[in-house]
């Protein structure tokens, strides 16, 4: 359990299989985000059906909606969700840290106020276990302190030694309570920081593996404001240190191109919300661009969204139908364009890790990669 | 084509079967409403789970967006929604008659203005009948003039006279139209008008049938505003002498107890926009009662939202989840509410008819609706 085999790797990416007590994921893959315990806008069966093999929840929300008591009463984010294959929560961390002006930090963990009904709530690295503890996940993250993508080096060092600490106090607690249960449905990873500065990434890499082992490791603290070569170059900068042996997540990311980069940089594990929340806005991703569904230009047209493409949306709907959905303001049309893209970045996992078992990946992803910034997709 | 089977009678109510171009329709049955070619918020695959064998259409929205042509040109209704079996279209009759103010009705048709854009439409029996042949559903109704539930009888009468006078040009142009394209993949049906009362709801019903001969009978004009005792009492009226081999349709109507007070009463075809509206509210139906799903009573709760109901939501989802789905205001509730109602009335629709095939229909009707108006469900 827990395990993770590494197949194949071309350069520093790598094809692997993570195995988990809901079932194994084939790597590299993107994880779509249930932050409220559903992926926006698309039942269990719609996110089935785009090929994703394990989800994210959000210990944050589901602590304040419903609560980690409610959903540990009907059996666990599994049955509450109906979601049967993997899953991940994320500690919360990277919420309270973004409610600015309504938190407090302190060496014991983060005060805030809820964003629903201002009631004031305690996040420490022990909660943020005993929640997902509830949720009951497969992997549980730890509770970190994230930095602005920006940051001094002043204050990435104190949030990286002091996610450090933390992890100490997450893995005593979680360790705890697997003792307490007898059982080990859940793993803990823990999340490395240290902002855009190399040196404090490496000091934070020394620091998270002393206190291993691990069955899996997550970069943090990336995608929250910094350009995109500077978060390539933390990426390049840390591989050849990182683990061979477990796999690698990396939080909050991405964007199309980002799989293929960081793929590339040697990660196996994405999750991000911009394709559900692109979904929402009509935006669609194609290979070598993206599409605005609302455009006049696919009035009446009946061709599919992407005809390469093999999700539920693309082989069924015309998409001067898709166009009409989101000019009356039918909700249909946001979930189609929601699994459209969920697919489109579960595909581009599984296209990534057939071509890296063939030896090809280097040229597949460099010619994907020029068609797509040439098609003027250059997410920043 | 077009043909309807009646295959057993229990006093004034009948199980048959309707068939139609795009496939056969077992009656009694609920149709769902797709207003704007898109039964709101469900994909043609969920409305095609809740057994539904028909649904509608809508002139009105279909001509302001996208517009007949563009649907036309895209093949048709069925092929633009991807719902491959039968299809009604209503006239945009009862839609214009609701625009207040923005309407002035003559002789020659009525003048609207578009709500969408305040631009200045004509809709006539002959530009009804055009829509709904570039539409192409299986059935066309006729284009009526609608007046309110408790209109006086002058203005009834007008109504009902100026409905027969439109639908000998509704049938005209329908003929042309058909002869025009020598195919026969779409029949006319006519509507009943004349109010809530009893000597003009004859004379329409007479005047209609010397038009004929019809493949099927729509009764409009009801559930508009009048106590439903009073719309009982018209359709035991007219029961004795509508036509026996041809289908009849109640339009507009309804919820759950008027499926089976209409049934009683000889009706085989309802549609009614509650099911969906209801979903998106929060409100589901049970048998003997409804619920609203956001109550505090259902949070963390592991059963079903009706137990004995055999509905994609109903047998994959505790209701904890749903109402947990309606706080955080994610749309995969309103869907799975709706599925759940549509369901409810198909399949009630598909009881109906179990029993009067079986000669058990007045029992167990009866028996249902004590139930149900005793849980305090009688809309009114």
């Amino acid at each position: 359990m827990f395990t993770f085999e590494l197949q194949r790797t071309q350069g520093a990416a790598r094809a692997g299989v993570l195995t988990l007590p809901h079932g194994k994921v084939e790597t590299p893959a993107f994880m779509p985000v249930g932050t409220h315990a559903v992926v926006r806008g698309l039942s269990a069966n719609d996110v089935r059906r785009t090929g994703a093999q394990i989800i994210l929840g959000n210990t944050y929300h589901l602590h304040l909606r419903p609560g980690e008591d409610v959903i540990r009463e009907m059996g666990g984010l599994h049955r509450f969700t109906t979601w049967d294959r993997p899953m991940l929560t994320d500690s919360g961390g990277f919420q309270v840290f973004s409610l600015q002006g309504l938190r407090r930090i302190s060496e014991h963990g983060v005060e805030f106020q809820s964003h629903i009904d201002g009631t004031s709530r305690m996040l420490t690295p022990e909660r943020a276990m005993e929640i997902q503890w509830k949720l009951a996940a497969d992997v549980a993250m730890a509770f970190d302190h994230v930095v602005p993508g920006q940051s001094s080096p002043e204050a990435a060092c104190e949030g990286m030694e002091r996610t450090l600490r933390w992890l100490d106090r997450c893995k005593e607690r979680h360790a705890e309570l697997q003792r307490g249960s007898g059982a080990a449905g859940q793993t803990l990873w823990p999340i490395l920081q240290g902002g855009i500065h190399q040196e404090l990434r490496m000091r934070s890499l020394e620091g998270t593996l002393e206190r291993g082992p691990w069955t899996g490791i997550a970069i943090g603290g990336l995608s929250v404001g910094e350009p995109k070569p500077v978060m390539h170059r933390i990426l390049e900068h840390l591989e050849p240190e990182l683990p061979r042996e477990i796999p690698r997540y990396l939080m909050g990311v991405g964007f199309p191109a980002d799989l293929l980069e960081g793929i590339a940089r040697g990660v196996d594990l994405f999750d991000c919300v911009a394709a559900t929340r692109n979904g929402r806005h009509g935006t669609a991703w194609l290979p070598g661009g993206r599409v605005n569904v609302k455009s006049a230009a696919l009035k009446g047209s009946v061709e599919p969204l992407d005809p390469g493409c093999d999700c539920e949306t693309c082989t069924t709907y015309p998409r001067g139908y898709l166009r009409h959905l989101f000019v009356v303001e039918d909700i249909l049309g946001l979930r189609l364009v929601s699994i459209h893209n969920i697919r489109f970045l579960v595909r581009l996992g599984e296209q990534a890790r057939t071509h890296i078992l063939a030896g090809t990946f280097d040229g597949w992803s460099q010619s994907w990669l020029s068609r797509h910034y040439a098609g003027g997709s250059r997410e920043t």
